[in-house]
């Protein structure tokens, strides 16, 4: 089955900076609200918004928000970064950080979500959540918005 | 080497909502003839078609669609979320799909393909799929295909 | 705390069609300067640049470019997909690269930036690679950049 619509020309590009703070790593941040009035703000009504976190030690997906998912995909990032492995990553800035930067490249900075009647088309328990996989404490973390569309 | 095309204003936003059904966890279907058909549909030459699955225990990629492929990249996700793991989520829901939902996280739920000449640019040998997940059987999923360009 | 821009009306499509040349499993190429040349050519001040890989054994995505993560990651796409491990794909062509599509399956083809002033909006340390995780030597990859915007 498929449904069709077509929207009317003349896009609009509309922006928002978003500055979320993270407490420690594993932190895994529901961050549908603000979108959502990102979105809202923007009065585009047809279209899609795109998020990009702006890091190399964090990383954006979309997630039922329930506290047991979370920590079962906690424990799955580090099945592909232990916390006690060697990281090559250390011998250069002995920051203790490689488990990170590797688990960011491998979900992404990126993800786009369809927009329609000026709200996000996610799925009822799909929820936008920021990734905090750094291991230094007490960050904030910029995403930034960019709405396309009518 | 580079080559390069100027395209000209006037950008459109079409969606299509594409209904999949799939009949059990595992399946990896391949999306890509209703890909082309919205794509055809919406009579945009040159722009991207943004696609979103709107479930939290599902996900899409694009894959070589081989099924000795398709079985090796169904261990791989194994691998990240084994079948018998202890997962947080089932003392909440017991409703077993821990690990669906720790795949589809890291996977991720949208995709994104340029269009040229109404059709997909993709490989010879790169199709789009949708990844089923879940574990319970004889889904329907929701696919938003977000068609923007000229 | 929420930075907030208007944007006008007028978006453009762009292209630009990247060909990077590869030379073995386990490059980890940085493609920044191109793409930040594809935008400026665009002459796209405010919008996104999409770009995708059209090919199921590369991948794209961000990291610091620093030889340590970069090995830390091939070690942890080893774990998703060891090299030793029996793939059903090498029944079918024989050709040993199994452990490639697992792993462009995994990390995606396509990823989306957004653009400002003409750049990208990258933070400091995060750039754009190109992960060749075929096994066959010397390939020549195409990766698609459309930049969207005003």
């Amino acid at each position: 089955m498929t449904r069709k619509k077509r929207l009317v020309c003349g896009v609009l590009v509309f922006r928002t900076i978003l500055t979320i703070a993270s407490q420690r790593e594993g932190d895994i941040i529901n961050i549908t609200p603000e979108i959502k009035k990102a979105v809202l703000n923007s009065n585009v009504q047809e279209g899609i918004v795109h998020l990009f976190v702006q890091h190399s030690t964090a990383a954006l997906t979309t997630i039922e928000f329930e506290p047991g998912v979370i920590s079962d995909l906690k424990r799955a990032l580090s099945l592909l970064a232990p916390d006690d492995a060697d990281y090559a990553h250390h011998q250069k800035w002995d920051d203790g950080n490689g488990r990170s930067h590797v688990k960011a490249a491998m979900v992404g900075p990126s993800i786009t979500i369809p927009v329609a009647k000026g709200d996000l088309m996610c799925g009822t328990w799909q929820q936008v959540v920021l990734l905090e996989l750094d291991v230094h404490e007490g960050r904030e973390r910029t995403v930034i918005c960019t709405v396309i569309g009518k």
